[in-house]
């Protein structure tokens, strides 16, 4: 089952994204978005509702969750990536939620940066809340998987100092979508992750290479904090991002960065140069 | 004008907080909490009620805010405070806002680590909206100020990777608080910062010695992100913290840690060691 937020005309809404349309989710659960539907419990609840007949045919998708709960985002996560120690304990880092533009919504390069770069990610949802889960039941904790643009600004991330603050929460930076699967619809993968920029593939990685595996990260994290419905986990990215080029290739106005992973659907934007502030 | 989330008895409500008690403000401008004042931009309308007679003499003090917005902290802020560059960028993290107890709540000290450490810290609540705020204009956005724990895991803290996520994010191992101080009543500082351990001294400075100044702070930050009214920023400690002792000072259960500083009152937690987790 495809989980999709949406706008209809005035409307802002949720529901199942099938061939046909959406199922609208807010009137038949009486909830207003995807994050309370997942707060409240209701995920089995929706299933119910997905043969049901698809009601909205004209609609734009959103970003799934516009405010996420805690969203926790891990580095170095996959073979060649960086020449770093590619061990526990995990490299995390935390991003905004206005960091993330929504599916075909423009991904912004500030003015203020020449190095603005694209990290195709598999993003797990939590569905269950946990604090100091096992690994052999984190799985269990996992609504469903969407992808993300854990969009950076090199030249404000600071590896020297292991500060990324500043260059992962950029406004809009970033993207999230294009909607969530539900796991009971495509399980835990392995999801083979790619990204193309302008057509050109430059990712091309599968899931089953992390190093650290989606249900250690689940049980890491959840060590030190109480993971909730709503709450994300960008997973890292694969080798290929344009900072690894020589000469770097920097994303510019007008490129056209898709992120596919089986399964999960194609994560499209195009990169705008943000207008500079008014005087 | 001291703003405080209560609990008197069964209910949970916020108001101005008075030699004499409390004078509620959830009744008189009819929103829910601290954060839908600040976000309706009432709080003006707040300081009208200043003169009130308190009504609420019983209570205890919360969290003064229990859903911040955004929580970004600085590091190595203050002269000796790290071997580190002490310059421009900054160094950024971010906390959740459950790594926060309130006043007079247990410190949790989990069993996953035994260097549990203090940071006393000047928090920055902002007020107005705003991004790409000029230096000359930040304090403007600025609606008061409190005090925080900036407690830290040393042993889950990566210094040389420059990832302190984790080490930063255990469930109430800070707190915030007492109350907000309006900006109105106590000025931009310069606030005369202490900690004291079980009545000892540990930290003693001032933040007019801040390497980077509030109104810098606010001005950098809001070139990538848009601040709101109730997101926070943690200033940074002084000098003087459990790890800097040779040996070092851990924090132990029924340790008590006061954080004052002029004008914003005592923030005051006694350590607790957080039970194992149930098997």
């Amino acid at each position: 089952m495809r989980l999709a937020t949406y706008e209809d005309g005035l409307n802002r809404s949720f529901g199942i994204l099938t061939a046909g349309g959406i199922i609208d989710l807010a009137n038949r659960l009486d909830v207003p978005d995807m994050e309370t539907m997942l707060a409240e419990g209701l995920l089995e609840k929706a299933l119910g509702f997905a043969s049901a007949q698809p009601e909205v045919r004209h609609f734009r998708l959103l970003k799934p969750l516009e405010r996420p709960g805690k969203c926790f985002c891990i580095g170095r996560n996959y073979p060649g990536r960086m020449s770093g120690p590619d061990t526990m304990p995990l490299y995390l880092f935390q991003r905004v939620p206005d960091s993330f533009s929504g599916p075909e919504e423009p991904l912004l390069r500030p003015p203020e940066s020449t190095q603005f770069d694209y990290e195709a990610e598999i993003v797990v949802v939590i569905g269950t809340a946990g604090r100091r889960i096992p690994r052999e039941r984190a799985l269990d904790h996992v609504a469903g998987y969407m992808l993300a643009n854990d969009g950076s600004l090199r030249d404000w991330t600071r590896r020297e100092m292991g500060d990324v603050t500043a260059g992962k929460n950029f406004c809009r930076s970033g993207s999230l979508g294009p909607w969530i699967t539900t796991r009971t619809a495509v399980g835990d993968g392995p999801f083979h992750l790619i990204t193309r920029v302008n057509g050109e593939v430059r990712q091309d990685d599968s899931t089953d290479r992390m190093l650290c595996p989606v249900d250690k990260i689940i049980s890491y994290i959840s060590t030190f904090t109480a993971l909730a419905p709503g709450d994300i986990i960008l997973t890292g990215t694969p080798a290929g991002a344009g900072a690894g080029f020589d000469p770097p290739r920097w994303l510019k106005a007008g490129d056209v960065v898709e992120i596919e992973a089986t399964g999960l659907g194609v994560l499209r934007n195009i990169v705008s140069d943000e207008p500079p502030p008014p005087a």
